[in-house]
Parts: C-alpha cells; sequence; structure tokens
C-alpha cells in the first residue's frame, strides 16, 4: 500500500477520548501503508460557537475576518490530533493550509482550491513522518488566510490526495458509507458497495448530505478514489469511484430525498431572447441556486417558466423576481411551498428503458400527486408536497428492490484493488 | 499625536461586551493619534482552557504543537476585536503574528523575537486601518508557528512600539498602573505616575506582577515609554520610562513581595575553581531560575553557598544538586522551605544613605526575622518567613512613607510629553 490521505469530520474528534480513537485509527493504517496524510476538521461544534460568538459581536462581519475567525478551529484540531499521534509514539508534524500553501483563490467564507504546493508535506512524508493538514483553509497569493466553504474539508482531503496522487482517500466519518437511501427515512437501506462519481453528485446534490458535491468533483476531475466509513468501525464503506462497465447493471443505485422547497412560477412571459437571461442573471446576482427549471409556451402565445429553490432563499427571490416582470413589462409571479422532491440515480439508466414509469407508478400507487418532473441522463426527480415526502421516497425504494438483502449486481462485484486498505 | 501601539490583556476581551468596550477605547484613540497598532491576548481564559484540552490527549505534547494550539487563541480575539471595530465605523485588518512577520528564533513555547517586518503594517496604517496584531505569537523563518511565553503579548506590544517608532505603547490591564506594593496586600499603596525601566525590571523580577521583565526590558533597549492603564478607565496609569534625574529623589519608589520560596543551601563544598561553575550549569540544564545567590567560606575551610527557588522547582533541584555533590565528593544539600522575600527598589538608593538600616529597622520593630540579604544598586531584598509576608511588606511600605496622600517627590514631577495620549 502506498500513500492514503484519511479525513476526520468534527463529530469524530469532537473530545480528547475520540481524538486518541481517530489516532489508534490513524496509527493501525499506518502500519499498512507508506505514508499517511490526516486532514482534519474543527472539533464537534466548534464552528458554530465561533459564529455565535462573532453574531454577538457583528451581526455582518467582514468575511475576511469571518475566515481569520474559523480557520483556528481547525488549527486547534490538528496540534491535538498531532499530540494524540505522538503519545502513541507515531511522529507527526501539523500543518496550517497556509504552512501547507494550499493556494486558493480571494473569495473569503467561499474560496476555491487552486493549487497545493506538495514540497513541504513530502519533506515531512519522507522523514517518515505522519502530516496532519487543516481542512477547510487556504491562502491566497497575498497570505490572506481564506476558508473554502461548506464541505470545505472533505474538498481539502480529496484535493490533497489528488494532488499526492494517494492510492485512496479515506473519508472518517459518522455514517457507515453511502446507502441507496437516507436510513434514517427508509429503515431498510442498503449500504452500497461502490457508487460511480457521477450518481455521487447527482445524489450529493438531491439532498444525500453524505458527501459535498465540490469534493466529488474534485475526485472526479483527478480520479482520486474516495473512501466514505464510520469512524469507529472497521467495516468498509462505500467506495466513490469512476465508473464500470457493471455499474450499468443496476437501473438505479439510490434514491434520495430534499425537503424544505419552494417553486417559483413566471407566467405569461413574453415570449421573445434575452427573458431567460434576465431571470438567470437576476438569481446569479442574488446568489440563488435554484433547479427543476422547466420552461414552456403558455396557451396566449406567451411563456412560463418555474424553478424550484431553497425556503431561506424564497424572501431574496421576490423582490429579485419582481424587478425582472417589471422589465418585461408582462407576467406574473406565483409561488407555492411547502414542497419536497423525491429523486432515482443511477448509471443504468441510460440503457434500461422504463424506470420513469416504474418510479412515476410507484408514486401513484402510493397516492402521492406528481407537480413536477425533471431529468437528466441518471436522474430522475419529481416535486411532490412535502408532506407525502417520506412515504413518496419508501415507496420508490421498494419499486427499485434497493433495500438490503435483496440481491442486486453491484453487491456481486469484485472489490477493486484500492478499496484493500 | 503620531503612531500608538495599544495592548489588551486576555480579561479585557473576555467577553464580547468586553470586546465591544476595547474596539469603543480602540476607536476613541483613533481619533487622536496618526495611526493604531493593537496587540491583543487571547480572551480570558482561552490559553488555560487549551491547555487542559490538550493535557487531556497528551500529558508531554511536542512543544511544537503546543504553539500550534496555544496560537489559536490569539487569533480568535483579533478576528474579533477587528470585527468589533468595523461594527463601529473603523476600517480595521487582523494579523497573525506571521502574517506580519514577527520572526524569533525557534525555541517553541519560549521564543524571543529577533525582527519585525514592518512593510504590511505600514502599508495597512498608511491606508488608514487599524491594524489588530495577535499577541504572544511569531514564526521561525522556514514558518513555523511559535509563542512567546509568558508575559509574550506585552512584549509583542513593546516590540511593535519599538519597530513602528511609535510615541507610546498603552498597556491595557485590569489594574489602574504600577502601584507602591500590591494594593491587595497592602490598602494605602498608592500608583505611580512614573517609574524607570530599571526600578520596573526590578519590582518585576521580585514579585510585582503587572508587567513582564522581558516586555520591560525590550522598552528600556529602544527607549519605548510604556503607559500601563486601566482597560475601562480614562485616568491616566503608570508611565515605564527611562530614568530622569528627579527620580532619584526619592530613595524607595515602590516595594515588593514574592512567596512560596525555597532556600537551598549547600555546605562545605571544596574551596576550588569550577565548583560555581558545575552548580550554574547544572541549574541552567535543568531550566531553573534562581536568586539570592550567597556565597562565603565555611568554618572548616569550605565553601558555603545558598540560593531561592520557587517552591515548584524543588522537586527537580535536588536530584541535580546531589549529582553535583557527588562530583564535588563533599559537602552536603539542605532545603529550606515556606520563606518569601520582601524587597524595596529605587533609583535613589544610588545616593541616599540609610535605606538598608531602615528597612532592617523597620522588619526588626515587627518582629520579623531575616534569613538572607542580598541587594543591587537599587534594590534590597530580604528572605523571611513566608508566614511574615505580609506584615513585613506593610512595614516596609509605611516605613518608606509609600503610602497614598504622602508627599512624595514623585508627585511633583511635570507629566512627559508622551504621557499626554
Amino acid at each position: 500500500m502506498g500513500l492514503s490521505v484519511l479525513k476526520f469530520g468534527g463529530t469524530s474528534v469532537a473530545s480528547p477520548d475520540l481524538m486518541l480513537a481517530a489516532a489508534r485509527r490513524v496509527a493501525d493504517l499506518r502500519r499498512q501503508a507508506r505514508g499517511v496524510a490526516v486532514v482534519v476538521s474543527a472539533m464537534g461544534h466548534t464552528t458554530d460557537e465561533l459564529l455565535e460568538l462573532a453574531d454577538a459581536i457583528n451581526p455582518h462581519p467582514p468575511r475576511r475576518e469571518t475566515d481569520m475567525l474559523l480557520a483556528t478551529g481547525e488549527q486547534v484540531s490538528i496540534a491535538l490530533l498531532a499530540m494524540a499521534l505522538h503519545s502513541l509514539g507515531i511522529p507527526a508534524t501539523s500543518m496550517t493550509g497556509p504552512q501547507v500553501a494550499i493556494r486558493t483563490t480571494a473569495s473569503h467564507t467561499r474560496a476555491r482550491i487552486r493549487s497545493i504546493d506538495t514540497a513541504r508535506l513530502l519533506a515531512e512524508l519522507n522523514a517518515g513522518r505522519v502530516v496532519v493538514v487543516a481542512g477547510f483553509q487556504g491562502v491566497t497569493d497575498d497570505g490572506q488566510i481564506t476558508t473554502l466553504g461548506r464541505g470545505g474539508s472533505d474538498t481539502t482531503a480529496v484535493a490533497l490526495a489528488a494532488a499526492l496522487a494517494a492510492d485512496v482517500c479515506e473519508i472518517f466519518t459518522d455514517v457507515d458509507g453511502v446507502y441507496t437511501a437516507d436510513p434514517r427515512l427508509v429503515p431498510d437501506a442498503r449500504k452500497l458497495e461502490r457508487i460511480s462519481y457521477d450518481e455521487m453528485l447527482e445524489l450529493a446534490v438531491l439532498g444525500a448530505g453524505v458527501m459535498h458535491s465540490r469534493a466529488v468533483q474534485f475526485g472526479q476531475r483527478y480520479n482520486v478514489p474516495i473512501h466514505v466509513r464510520h469512524s469507529r468501525k472497521n467495516d468498509a464503506g462505500t467506495l466513490i469511484t469512476r465508473e464500470s462497465p457493471e455499474m450499468e447493471n443496476a437501473s438505479v443505485v439510490g434514491c434520495a430525498l430534499k425537503e424544505n422547497l419552494g417553486r417559483v412560477s413566471l407566467r405569461d412571459l413574453p415570449n421573445k431572447p434575452g427573458v431567460d437571461a434576465a431571470i438567470f442573471n437576476a438569481l446569479a446576482e442574488a446568489d440563488i441556486n435554484v433547479d427543476d427549471i422547466i420552461q414552456n409556451e403558455a396557451s396566449g402565445g406567451g411563456m412560463n417558466i418555474s424553478f424550484t429553490v431553497e425556503h431561506r432563499d424564497l424572501a431574496d427571490i421576490k423582490p429579485a423576481m419582481e424587478r425582472v416582470l417589471a422589465e418585461c413589462g408582462r407576467g406574473e409571479q406565483l409561488i407555492d411551498v411547502g414542497l419536497s422532491r423525491v429523486s432515482v440515480v443511477g448509471l443504468g439508466m441510460r440503457h434500461h428503458t422504463g424506470v420513469a414509469a416504474k418510479m412515476f407508478t410507484a408514486l401513484a400507487d402510493a397516492g402521492i400527486n406528481i407537480f413536477n418532473i425533471t431529468t437528466s441522463e441518471i436522474k430522475i426527480s419529481c416535486i411532490i408536497n412535502r408532506s407525502d415526502g417520506e412515504k413518496a421516497l419508501k415507496a420508490v425504494h421498494a419499486a427499485f428492490d434497493l433495500a438490503d438483502g435483496q440481491p442486486t449486481t453491484i453487491d456481486t462485484l469484485t472489490p477493486m484493488r484500492s478499496v484493500r486498505v
């Protein structure tokens, strides 16, 4: 086994005892690998506590200072994990993002990694030391401390694995892996042994909270196998990897539910070029993500467009769309709240027919009304009433035989070389 | 008024409310000065809490990792103080020790400042921004984060004032200034308007806790006026400055008590060259500070030597001295515990006679037995029983007319230019 990058999330290092447990885990893997780099998040609720402290002082702080503040959370973790490793006799060196030289853009609180300098990392690894790197943070070319936003530590870990050409990036977390559905909602959901980057990306965007999509994108771009597993169990978790032909044997690999959505419908807009651009520029300026975009011609010759947004963005979206309608000179805005999205995802959908029909039938049999349907090459999403969410997820999960104990092709695959860590 | 460096200790920024109060203080002074740099310590008991966390993980952590951990405390403070200043409409930029480029030696947990790069500081100051600098921390030439040990934030502030050629370094703390004696022990102690670096150094070493001696030494070397004052009062505090002829008018400027001392007496050592060197090399190796060194010839032709140490060092000192005695081939070690040191300090001692006589008479009149006496040009120290400590301090304070309301020459001095801040 060559080089491994391990990542421990905040819940896995939330106390001194857990920190020592993580260190023992690193020590075990250290014996099997040529080199180990560990990425660690801030302990437990540290980040939220720091944000509360800031809020009590300035509810609208400069984002540069928010980054200065938040970066301390991971710095505490790396020092303590290095101390824990030393207590087990494992030589270890902690490094902040700026010390590694994880260069990012200057967009404070949501910076993006531009490059990672591996010289200092390799010097430590070649000296036989474990390097413990602060997740979530980096540095601009002129020395400003930045943070990467949500999912930042996962992104740091995968980017580090890419930069070091590591064999695997192991994400230790508080769940067993990626499931066919959220096991809190669907008790017979099954843990997946493998999933492709594309499928994981769809699931991450659609509501599965295991991995942030940015980290998965990084893994896909640099072909880093990502192994998501429980920090206190020895069982293998789920390997996120590039697709192989066998992956298309199953039509659907998993399903997801995203709650608390609102639908914005703009009706009877002028049917002329530039209207879509005006709408989506306004959304981009307001920094609002939308999904499930549907456009069609209205009966009177005008144009209808609808999309979903998260509830928390509705307050911002209403005035932004009103300005667009005023510019258009015609049209009206309707907002529906209390919606959810149920989705199925699978590479096999490309070649299996009848997936959509099976999904709609399952929802109809459960008496669930569908408001919107959107599809991509490997997913189908239906907008439904929020009150139908859990029932819909269970119905779809059952319809595609995803439950634990069901024989599926995926379970019979040979594990990849890089899963044997 | 030109450039000011302000420093807020941990108790002055221990909560969001106190942080905002400190920011208002900075805002007030900002209006009067051309430029303001603020040095800030970790909030309240943060440093102790971080050390407890580390201790639960590894009781003997590598000192490099202790520095990595502790440096986060000041980083939290600078971010929050910068946010607080922004909330008052004051443009401010926080900077860590490494960002400023406060270069230190590589002695982790007790590094010493070697140089301060003022380029980035001046760029911010010239742009009209307040710079908020993390105290207590620096960086080695190869990018390792270091901390400066006890009194480190004071040292950062004074060093910064020296590097920036500031007019004054204002140390905001939770006491009103430097007193003729600790006002908790001597209720009628008087706040000093001014004191010389040399007197403050002696008092700091002898037990007055207001300023750490390293910061005072830095001030003396670079002639930085240091103004020690209360963070939540507008009154002037005490100006620590270079000596002026008038300072010698009073024979004694203040007195101090240091408790919890032990006395190590080595008796009947061989009277030959190299014995002292062996003893003090052994103490240096064990990293133990000693004071009140007295050496004389024993009646039998051998040599006696005694010195005081803090109680906490006694466990380390005993085996170290036993090894020295074994090398010498003769001599015995006696250890007395439960001692204290009472001292008087004053530049005027150089020219006033009878200071020692007055001190010994005061102690004798109070029925206090003196075990050892040591003197320097500007101080006299007596080792006494710890149980006599407070009584001795009061007796000496009264004997030299140091009490509040007493007419002394120092009170009638004209304030220096730089105290008018």
